[in-house]
């Protein structure tokens, strides 16, 4: 399955809106100009069972108070359930897994605050992603590239986002403006003018993703998601809330940026919850503005308007979300990244099955001009076990 | 500084006694008989803030209010403190930092529960040691090798103890029984008889080690330890108390087992610290009898009594509690890991040293007959972040 040129490589991940192991099976190689091919193999979306999904929320909802065995019970779960993702992938693409040259798994992120508040003199800025490469590799018996974003991080960077040196690779354009945007718990985008260099990209969250519009439609609904964003259109916008949430400092404030649960999460959103004169279907509509919104004023801000936008993640398939940003961008092409051969809920485990492939050639996985960090370095960690 | 043949590796271990950070440098070889070899360059034992042994203590002894920020800063504030020990350490020994191949480190165990509850079918064993290797390589520009248990604990393993391998290779002996002894935070043997092979090894820990006494000495006294064991030797033995703390199953329990301050904490003993009847320097004496006679009856009940015991570990200090081991084992030659060489508080730093070089050559870590593990594993993850 790997000649000479090529490695198969399993990509894995999780994000902070726990909505499923996203798996991803690329074949990548170099071509004759020295450029980097993917081939995607495979994709499939797995279940978190519901007492991990449930463990991890309240982790990241409730981060202090938590028991250090479930966060070290968690980092030895995941890898087992990411081991059966993958040997599920293998068996539904008829693939050997011991073929398999590497898994880029970037794990669930429980905290990431790449702020520099300081302790005795040193900077507390961190992340932290659970699942444990050592146990993933010694169960499946394949190498695993893990831990992505710390040694950026180490080097003053944000850690994040690390999708652009992908977004570069695959999706930048000689003669085009393209902005890949990338919707699942929290929204980010990477901003490419028509034949940049690597240097040239930005790069940041712009805010929420789903994670807002998500918790509220649990909360008021008991359902997962706002599906086909039927309930957000059956609403109306509540323009104090809208305006209360726009006020946040992180939406215009100039990248590098990255953000997480510790800033959108219930607590931002818990007084209109509870407040009886909003209405829960009034809630999500101006939830989904919001979303949309703090999406496009970032590209109207900080990049052109009229590039093409490709969008991924499952926030995507939010009909009416869609539908805002088409209409709050009128000036941009809005198209999926399906229609590049990457389905938009596997794009970031395809993603991160590249910075392991880059990993393992002895490539910088950060963007400098991107995450801020003083220096390129080799992103992950490899475990090998066996 | 590296010939063809020889690794320069540097070794860190910081243990549940938090009593520092120690450091040891060496260089590892095959010798032409296949053997490796051992030559210490250089070794220190650094502070750690008071800040941090703070945090970290309070993770340890209140693993049920944690919040995941302290865990997360940790994670990036320890490599740092271990960055600047290893620069301390290449200063003082005249040591380029270039020439280390690579760190060994341990990280800081925070949790260690190898036992097999279950969650949905999926057991919970787990470990958890933080300091991020990729912060520490990304700050050191050396490799590092770290996260040594998990793998083994992923093939139903106990992930500790890890130090028989390095036992077994530089101490054990054609025509003498060995029994090594580390009387860390917690105490544990490896027992190597006469020419045995490497499955012949049986290591476990058999107890508490500094951990109770130290924390006595601390809640009573506010000092850290024990000097010399003086308060001991000026109490009296509680019976009732050292009947009670004997009377633990693990104990006398059947290796392979493996414990941590998840069993030996304050809570243990803090009846005895809260009785007015008790004289505080009775019950350190008590807590020094109690630490000498887990070992010794350990040792008399899984292995030879007569036999050489080369201890090491901050605990070898206390004299009071070598002269009751001597007194408990009378059969036994208790010598100290000194006269090998090998500084007593070093021994585990140098351990891990030698962890990281066997990974490096690709040689499984775990003994098996030790662990308990389905299988040999590479022990470690490797980060090389620049």
């Amino acid at each position: 399955m790997n000649d000479s040129n090529s490695m198969l490589i399993c990509g894995l991940m999780t994000g902070t809106s726990l909505d499923g192991i996203d798996c991803a099976l690329a074949k990548f190689s170099v071509d004759s100009k020295g450029k980097h091919q993917m081939e995607i193999i495979s994709s499939l979306t797995d279940e978190m069972p519901f007492e991990i999904k449930d463990k991890i929320s309240s982790l990241i909802v409730s981060p202090d108070k938590v028991h250090i065995s479930d966060i070290s019970m968690l980092n030895f779960a995941l890898p087992k359930l990411f081991d059966s993702s993958i040997r599920k992938l293998c068996s539904e693409s008829g693939t050997d897994i011991a073929d398999i040259v590497a898994v880029g798994m970037h794990g669930q992120t429980i905290w990431h605050d790449p702020t520099a508040d300081r302790l005795r003199n040193m900077s507390t800025a961190s992340t932290l992603q659970i699942a444990s490469a050592s146990v993933l590799s010694a169960l499946s018996g394949t190498k695993v590239v893990a831990d992505f974003r710390s040694a950026d991080i180490a080097l003053g960077g944000q850690g994040a986002p690390l999708v652009p040196i992908f977004d570069y690779n695959f999706l930048s354009c000689a003669d085009e403006d393209i902005i890949t945007l990338n919707i699942g718990g929290i929204s980010n985008i990477t901003i490419m003018p028509a034949g940049c260099s690597e240097e040239e990209i930005s790069a940041f969250d712009t805010g929420p993703g789903n994670t807002l519009i998500d918790y509220a439609m649990r909360r008021a609904y008991g359902r997962e998601y706002d599906r086909d964003g039927k309930i957000a259109r059956s609403g109306f916008l509540i323009p104090d809330m809208l305006e209360e949430l726009m006020s946040l400092p992180y939406i215009k404030s100039k990248p590098p940026k990255s953000t997480g649960r510790e800033l959108f999460n219930p607590d931002l959103i818990r007084q209109f919850m509870l407040d009886n004169r909003y209405l829960p279907e009034d809630i999500v509509r101006t939830l989904t503005e919001y979303t949309a919104l703090t999406i496009a004023e970032n590209i109207k801000i900080f990049a052109s308007e009229k590039a093409t936008i490709i969008a991924s993640g499952g926030g995507i398939r939010n009909l009416f979300l869609k539908e805002l940003l088409n209409e709050k961008l009128p000036d941009s092409k809005i198209v999926t990244s399906d229609e590049y051969g990457i389905e938009g809920d596997t794009k970031e485990a395809l993603c991160f099955a590249y910075l392991a492939y880059r990993r393992l050639l002895g490539l910088h996985g950060n963007v400098q001009s991107v995450t801020g960090a003083s220096g390129k370095v080799l992103c992950g960690i490899i475990a090998d076990s066996r």
